[in-house]
């Protein structure tokens, strides 16, 4: 059988712009992952009156109704009452969850429990608990008038957390069908060109389909099928992902993976080579990117941050003549920052950037969006020059920052390090 | 008079949980500052009876409808037409924005206008056209029934730019009230203890009011007034942020700005100083967040990021015999990262982290959480020890680098580097 779902978050932080809402987005992802369809998303804000009426028009439109936020211990966080009244349900106090966030508190806050925390283990009965390993509002689900309503908390970390440990084994036995997906991801093609490259081949599809998810500077290129078991969706995507790794070519950077720099990381360990990075306008934006993964020290040197002409020369060693000759936005400086960073860290390899991230050209007159790639490596020295065009300040570090984790890439699958970029991926 | 919007957010990729509805987060902060209510946010497919329906229930309760996406030139683009029919107005030909639109293509993408795009130059009879310099719809907005709505496209760029451009502009002549918000910024007391501090005195108000908004390890007190004009709207609010800002003394970082970083750079401009950065398992965040700011170079010289211990040695001369005898992560290693970082940059002050950002403990047995900033100034060498707990790698990653900035703050105006955390005031 197929639901129907609707998300409703409830906080005015959403309807302040203070927060964009991603818990839906991450729960309509998950979602479509098990078969459920969500046709509705609705915000509103902690306001008793007006939390009823969106679940009144929920309530007849939707057979699943998902809730974030409103579980906390304050007083305009309503959600549960709330909920209670509409669907005729009471309220009633859970002495082991009392215990749980008790236990929370004193461990992770030091702290004894705040007497207001006592309104988180209250919980609807009859429902079915999901606890909160971090965090201390657990959520619940319960079915009433055919509908399965489901309260989640809103912080995010909290509720993908729940999202994945109890929401979806509730939601896989609600539903016979399975959505399997399978993202190709791709850098240095556009998603217009993408587009127009697969349109023909896009319209004869139903069942397995493709889609084109534009990221900023990525195309995720998503195949998606639906079948009665996880094993025939599966035949029916193989053979597709297939065709379009070998239609793309090098431009696929990997199946599944969730960014560049995590192939990047693969492809390091599986050679025991180690890396350094020397960042000019990313300013830290690839070190960054790399530290987010666990266990990175073991490709992960360390790297510099050159922004001051003066670091490039007095840290990473770039060579007075060539600063003055060249400027400190050029290939030759792009190069040396990079052969600088591999001699200092004594890493096999090491990529560089410099550039005009803006908002004003730089004092020799580049444009904003001159970008150097440069890497340096056993086999010698490699550049890639960018023309990213005059964009925003933080579009033009994120996209150095691929353009730098797409060399390196490159480079250790034995590709080009230069192609024909697109000129606005 | 004051007014009610709905934002309606029209597309399938939003139900996918393809992308974040950031469309609705920039329209509620932008319509919060022109004092219009915004109490629901809505979201439904390329998909035209749900979105007759939402319209449906909109008209009902909002006096603005503001909506986003759906103006494409495909055919899944239905958002004109179904209004159009919900509203009872034709929708007709603009031959001038045609000929902007053909204009558009031949300047941008170098080639002929698609037939398809068309239909993007039909408007609503009698509306007000939002010119669209950045993409190929433009926006539109009509009264019909009392109710004002707004359509804008959905690429987020496209819609920020006729926000600003248009959008602002038409509401404010629609309303005769102003809402003004200040936020007092914190960091050091978490989000229950403010609210004990606070409880009292919140329930006593009603205009001015105010709220706390709690991001990763800051807390945001926003002091929120309605009145006829923004002066008296002010009125209300400078004694009420005055008296706060006295309340929660040290804590609070600053008014209305929008990150610690913003003021460390403020700080350092007032001085003329220059900042350098040593960073371990903050991975280059510090860097990041402040090369962030556009101008940061006038105070921001660079940093290493000494990931493996030799960077530590070799990069920044931290003595052998310090991380001998206290390892890496440890107080006296921080006080040496800071000090190297100072000394190789000629910066004025330099700031270091070193610590278990997770998921392992250290070689040492340090357990995930234990952090140590350094601060390298004229005036000496300072540190402050932290035990963050057992959390998620980004969010010690995150924490750390705001307690550094933290460090770098409190210098700079004289306070004391360290305070008991969660115990103050």
């Amino acid at each position: 059988m197929s639901h129907n779902a609707e998300i409703i978050a409830v906080g005015s932080e959403l309807l302040m712009g203070s927060v964009a809402n991603t818990n839906a987005q991450d729960l309509s992802a998950a979602l479509a992952a098990v078969g459920v369809n969500v046709y509705w998303h609705s915000v509103v804000g902690d306001n008793p009156a007006r939390l009823r009426e969106v679940l009144d028009i929920a309530r007849k439109r939707a057979d699943i109704i998902i809730t974030t936020g409103g579980l906390g211990p304050t007083y305009d966080d309503l959600t549960k009452q709330t909920i209670c009244e509409a669907f005729g349900k009471p309220l009633v106090l859970h002495e082991d969850i009392l215990e749980t966030i008790r236990v929370f508190f004193e461990r992770n806050a030091h702290i004894k429990m705040p007497e207001n925390n006592i309104r988180q283990a209250e919980l609807p009965e009859g429902c079915t608990v999901f606890d909160n390993p971090v965090g201390t509002a657990p959520g619940c689900a319960f079915e009433a008038d055919g509908i399965h309503v489901l309260m989640l908390p809103g912080p995010p970390f909290e509720m993908r957390t729940m999202l994945q440990r109890h929401v979806l084994p509730y939601l896989r036995t609600l539903s016979g069908e399975v959505i399997l997906s399978h993202d190709i991801m791709t850098f240095g093609l556009g998603e217009s060109p993408m587009e127009e490259l697969l349109r023909d081949r896009m319209a004869q599809m139903a069942n397995p389909s493709l889609a084109t998810y534009a990221k900023p500077s990525e195309v995720r290129l998503r195949a998606t099928a639906k079948a009665e078991s996880a094993e025939a969706a599966e035949a029916l995507l193989a053979p597709l992902v297939e065709e379009m790794v070998a239609f793309l070519g090098d431009v696929v950077y990997g199946v599944d993976v969730p960014g560049l720099e995590d192939v990047c990381f693969d492809l390091l360990k599986q050679r025991g080579w180690t890396i350094a990075t020397a960042e000019s306008c990313t300013g830290g934006r690839i070190a960054e990117r790399l530290t987010a993964l666990p266990g990175v020290s073991s490709v992960y040197r360390g790297g510099v941050v050159s922004y001051w002409t003066s670091v490039k020369a007095d840290v990473l060693g770039v060579p007075q003549d060539i600063l003055d000759a060249h400027g400190a936005v050029s290939k030759e400086t792009a190069r040396a920052m990079a052969e600088g960073a591999r001699r200092i860290t004594g890493a096999d390899v090491a990529v560089s950037v410099t550039g005009v991230a803006g908002p004003d050209p730089d004092e020799r007159g580049n444009p904003v969006g001159v970008v150097y790639i440069g890497l340096a490596t056993p086999d010698g020295t490699f550049c890639r020059p960018l023309e990213l065009g005059k964009r925003r300040r933080d579009r033009i570090q994120d996209l150095s920052t691929n353009h730098a984790f797409d060399v390196v890439r490159r480079y250790l699958t034995g590709l080009p390090i230069n192609f024909k970029i697109n000129q606005r991926p």
